[in-house]
């Protein structure tokens, strides 16, 4: 048997029950998702407004006046289109006038992620008043729809007459994309369709408009997302046309003539004015992935959230289309991105000027973005090509950026958020107004006027389920990714089969799973299932090797046997499974020092510390200031190969601890303030050493050079995902080693 | 004897006759200034333009017009004010309009620093084409000057109604500051006046708007120079009015109400624009050191360039008023800088983004502005403190500054030249077009639109014997701050004197001096001299432990002994001198390994090494690429505490060597060009070793740290003022250790 695509569950399918996860879902559900609800209705003082909702209403309140006056003098007055800029706002914010469009180009999507979020969440946790507000709001944008199903607000409240002028920089299928997510979502999460068939209007509109006929327009979405959200619509709707379009949207981009040029010269002349030749690097339009086909890309250039965007939608089609061009251009991506532009943190996007991958082995931790969105979109991305082809690495990289660049993304009280997460800082750069580190936060912030990451961050955190399997095309395969508590119902060869999970993840390496046959997961089925469970080997348990760590137990010795097989990283549980058979999974989870590769130059000498898919840090708050002093001690962390190891004079303590979360500052509205909160964690105790800095102050500036003395220390770790939850600080994850 | 004040020599008192300092004063007077000639009259292929030139013909022709006009119908039509903003260039380049005043609203100050270096050379170099060119040229610029005495031609092209309208940006007085010092500079070297008359005449008219009197203009320079130059004017002319004129800019500036704070408000009221708050950190104005008084100023902020020039003219004040508390300031802002901001190279300015200081111990390798100008203003600012006070340290700082920030800001064959002088690059950053290190040169370039570092450093290596000598205030004291080959010819205690010196440095510590008592240094008087000999005792040679270096021979040996005595690391040697007298200096120059302060979080782990005034640095050229992997051996940068030394198992080997610039591209005026050029330099061969980075390209992004093997290696170091002069490569200063 060779390996099988897979594809997704479906969110009703699984369910989260996990000591790690539930809490994250939680804390989601309870804080993040009305807070947005807040948000986007701008009722949170301090925060920047973000008129979504406003918009909406007023392009709904601009379609009835217009109906109103075409029933009366058979023509309605739409206005005229009038550039408002890329971020508008009221000269008088607290007075934004009722009929126009404020905030950026792209605000409708703030519903569009808030109700992806809400769908998933209705799944599994029913809720009247959430579900009957979410429904008032989706009266309200399919209210702003307009009769040919075209649904963005910018161009409906600023004149219509230039809609699809500038594709490039006006996100109009950005906001398709995200619409169409929310409404699968909502569908998903509640059957209703209200605002499904709004998504599908639109969407069948922009296949009316775009596409290679003479007459249409050949062009594509500047902000990718379109592309992955209407393969999911052909997935939900098995409407071919959705598939179509996708396909058209990422084999079209890049071809020549390029379209993003075509399109800035045309709208220099409309607008009379100079055109400007592009000046991306290394291409003209690289920052939109738009410099070449996507089937010709190697290397991963450009905004990194749009990028791992498109490469999910064109693993999706080439999965779907069985396009091999495009299967071999997302394999060389990936590849570029994990071999040369990945941080340890499972960040992407080193250089926060454009919020782009830099070049191979550039990676700054102290002036690196890592935006929370393109770590989502990364795991977007590693979804499709296990779906695409099942091997472990693409779930370790799945795994490594959910736990630590996308969980970073918000504060331990679910109230404070991060856009971009460095694996570096120290105050005194915002401190000093260093402009070297103008994007570089060091507390979280409440929201953001351009609000992707919280959102985004939240609709991946409540769908976090459906990252953790596939089920295979064969019909008869069901693949575990992560491990989550919790539990995974589908039809699988012919019947019905419930995988009961429990988990220690992160914290420990034991899981188990229980099989359960027959309708509802309530087991009952008394004859033998033929068909395969495949689970992911941990590279951080040792990879293939890990495979021993499995063990299968039946619920009736006298069966035929379960055979094991491993491939790709992934181990094969196939044969006649019955209700109540178990696995056990008793993964090794040792503590990782590990280094950069040594072009690398910002990780020379250094070390970052891992275990599991938990990646740590060094605060000021346990070590002190200045911890470019702070040396692990190279000794304590020599290895087996695999994991700090005690038999070849590993010293590293694990300790299990209650994280106290908690700023200072009582004002709870204040940038970086964080409830009191406390949740279990692990925390490492490494041995280690300080160059002293007493007295530095009155010391010169250069002095001989002589061996540093050494000040005994122990360095004391924490999740990084857990750091700038106790007051503004200094933080480090790759820590110097001698 | 306490220590005393002590003053400028004059330029024409002192010459070079220097192995390396003629070597470079030739290529001034040889490449630099017929180039910049050329550069100011718009004549460089493929450089930015100047207009310097044709500015003042325009304004010349202006004034012709308007005269005429006058006298025939008694008003001539001046242009009434036309913003043309910070840098206007024409239309179309090749068809200036000659009646247009174009580029920088600096751009005079070509000129005035190209003259300023003319000077310098025609006082030893008489050179009757290039004195032809530079009287043809002064003529142009005095017919540029208003009735009045103004001086500055954007205003008199643009419209002088709105002159010293905008003292914050629009650099008249900094004008009028170079003007002065080209003026002088060009009498000491000619003897003619004319220039000089006309920076008079422009002085007195500035002199007659500003000053504490009601009506007069309450306002200072917004970038400075004008200072340390009307100090330069009254020490020439006797006309203490320029001094009391630059002691009212110093200490107006920063003053409540802050002068361009109110200047903002009103033209912008003017301009019927929105007033917009300055928002400088740590306070507004801070850029232009006018954010409070002079004399509570202790921290070195804003564009460092402006920061040294004001300090230096703080310092002239301070010494020549006796002012207290403006003494105590440039001390304070010494420390500030030596203690906390300064390269090991002399380079300040570490924020590249504003061009000036950063906050304390923040000192970045590879972003570092270090612009050639703020090391030449740093110059400036220590022969003030010296003559304030003679310390070794500003002598120390003013060596170093000179022999590697300046030195290295132009090509060893004299024709491109550095404006920012990182410690160091990587030429990926480059190819790659990276935003963050947009700032960081990596070739030297030929000219530049802004150009005040080539000029600057011309005129300071032109005039470079004026900063190794100056005398004391009681007439009978002759200060030896560098040692350079030439001879000092002075009036000291009642008769003429004359030093003649030779100096090996800075390739070894060997120099001597002879005494010379009588006219025209040719000796011949028999009678002996009571005067002092003070000579700076390197704090790279020992300090004042170097003083046993130093040893007095004289000519007749029954003379009464001369006295020996160090003060504040100055060697007083003093006594009845006789012509024929001799000191000869053996001093000690060992390699040192220098670390700095645990502070400076980016030389953590790292070290530079020097010799005598030289640093060094080792290039990708002698190394190979990936220096981030070179390991200078710990063990063998063992020292006595002052220095390497074998006894202690130190092993850096000194060779001296021909360095063979030239760079490979054969375009000459390809940026980074460099044309084939020797010079005999001292090299260093350091034991290392180097991390492999063999097949890294093959190997993970991240893999468990193992300690590191150790590939033996040589590290090859070259005098950090040479690097880039072989072509675009990889370089650091500051090197690991382990």
């Amino acid at each position: 048997m060779g390996s099988v695509c897979s594809r997704p569950i479906g969110i009703r399918s699984a369910s989260v029950d996990d000591a790690f996860w539930s809490a994250e879902q939680e804390l989601v559900r309870t804080a993040v998702l009305p807070y947005q609800w807040k948000a986007l209705n701008d009722q949170v003082p301090g925060a920047a407004p973000s008129y979504c909702m406003h918009n909406f209403r007023a392009a709904a309140a601009q379609n009835r006046r217009l109906s109103a006056q075409a029933s009366k003098d058979g023509r309605g007055n739409a206005p005229t289109y009038t550039n408002r800029g890329f971020n508008c706002l009221p000269e008088d914010p607290s007075h934004p006038d009722p009929d126009k469009f404020y905030g950026y180009v792209f605000q409708d999507t703030d519903f569009s992620k808030w109700v992806e979020a809400v769908g998933y969440s209705l799944a599994h946790h029913p809720d009247e008043e959430l579900e009957r507000t979410a429904d008032e709001a989706i009266e309200t944008v399919c209210a702003a729809q307009l009769e040919n199903g075209y649904l963005d607000t910018y161009y409906i409240l600023n004149g219509m007459d230039r809609h699809f002028t500038d594709l490039k920089d006006h996100h109009e299928l950005y906001c398709m994309g995200h619409l169409i997510e929310g409404a699968i979502a909502y569908y998903e999460g509640t059957g209703k369709t209200r605002l499904l068939h709004a998504a599908e209007r639109f969407a069948d509109y922009v296949a009316s408009v775009f596409g290679p006929e003479p007459g249409r327009l050949h062009g594509y979405p500047g902000h990718e997302i379109a592309e992955m959200a209407l393969v999911r619509l052909y997935e939900t709707t098995g409407v071919r046309r959705y598939l179509d379009l996708a396909s058209y949207f990422i084999n079209q981009r890049g071809t020549e003539p390029l379209y993003f040029e075509q399109e800035d010269r045309e709208r220099a002349e409309h607008d009379g004015v100079e055109y400007q030749p592009d000046t991306d690097w290394p291409r003209p339009y690289a920052y939109y992935q738009a410099h070449e086909p996507v089937a010709d890309q190697r290397q991963a250039v450009g905004h990194a959230v749009r990028a791992g965007y498109l490469y999910a939608g064109a693993a999706d089609v080439a999965r779907l289309t069985g396009d091999g061009a495009l299967d071999e251009a997302v394999h060389a991506l990936w590849r570029d991105i994990v071999d040369r532009k990945l941080y340890i943190t499972g960040g992407v996007g080193a250089n926060a000027d454009s919020e782009s991958h830099s070049y191979a082995y550039d990676l700054p931790n102290d002036t690196g973005y890592c935006e929370t969105c393109a770590s989502v979109a990364l795991v977007f991305f590693a979804r499709r090509m296990l779906e695409l082809d099942p091997r472990a690495e693409y779930g370790d990289v799945m795994e490594l950026a959910l736990y630590n660049n996308v969980l970073d993304g918000m504060a331990l009280d679910g109230k404070s958020f991060f856009y971009g997460n460095p694996l570096e800082v120290r105050p005194q750069t915002r401190r000093n107004h260093d402009p070297r580190y103008s994007y570089v936060p060091i507390v979280r912030k409440k929201w953001f006027g351009c609000a992707c990451c919280p959102p985004n961050l939240a609709r991946l955190v409540e769908s976090v389920q459906d990252y953790a399997y596939t089920v295979g095309e064969d019909g008869a395969t069901v693949f575990t990714h992560l491990y989550i508590g919790g539990q995974v119902s589908l039809d699988l060869a012919g019947g019905p089969l419930t995988l009961c999970m429990h988990s220690d993840l992160p914290w420990s390496g034991g899981a188990c799973a229980t099989v359960r046959l027959g309708a509802g997961g309530g087991g009952g089925s008394l004859t033998a299932r033929e068909c395969t469970l495949a689970f992911r080997l941990p590279a951080w348990a040792g990879g293939e090797a890990a495979a021993d760590c499995v063990k299968v137990h039946r619920s009736c010795a006298d069966d035929a046997p379960i055979t094991k097989r491993v491939s790709q990283g992934y181990l094969y549980l196939s044969g006649p499974w019955r209700d109540g058979d178990g696995i056990d999974f008793d993964f090794d989870m040792p503590v990782r020092a590990m280094a950069a590769n040594p072009l690398v130059s910002q990780d020379a000498g250094r070390v970052a510390l891992v275990r599991g898919p938990i990646v740590f840090c060094a605060e000021e708050r346990d070590n002190g200031a200045n911890l470019h002093l702070l040396h692990l001690d190279g000794r304590a962390l020599l290895t087996d190969g695999r994991g700090i190891d005690k038999a070849h004079g590993g010293q590293v303590e694990v300790e299990p601890f209650t994280f106290m979360a908690g700023s200072a500052p009582d004002d709870p509205g204040a940038a970086g303030h964080v409830d009191q909160v406390s949740r279990p964690m692990v925390r490492l105790r490494v041995p280690a050493w300080r160059q002293s800095d007493s007295q530095a102050e009155t010391r010169p500036l250069y002095e001989p050079w002589g061996p540093v003395v050494h000040e005994p220390a122990t360095a004391l770790l924490i999740p990084y995902f857990a750091w700038s939850n106790r007051g503004e600080n200094e933080m480090r994850v790759f820590l110097d080693v001698g």
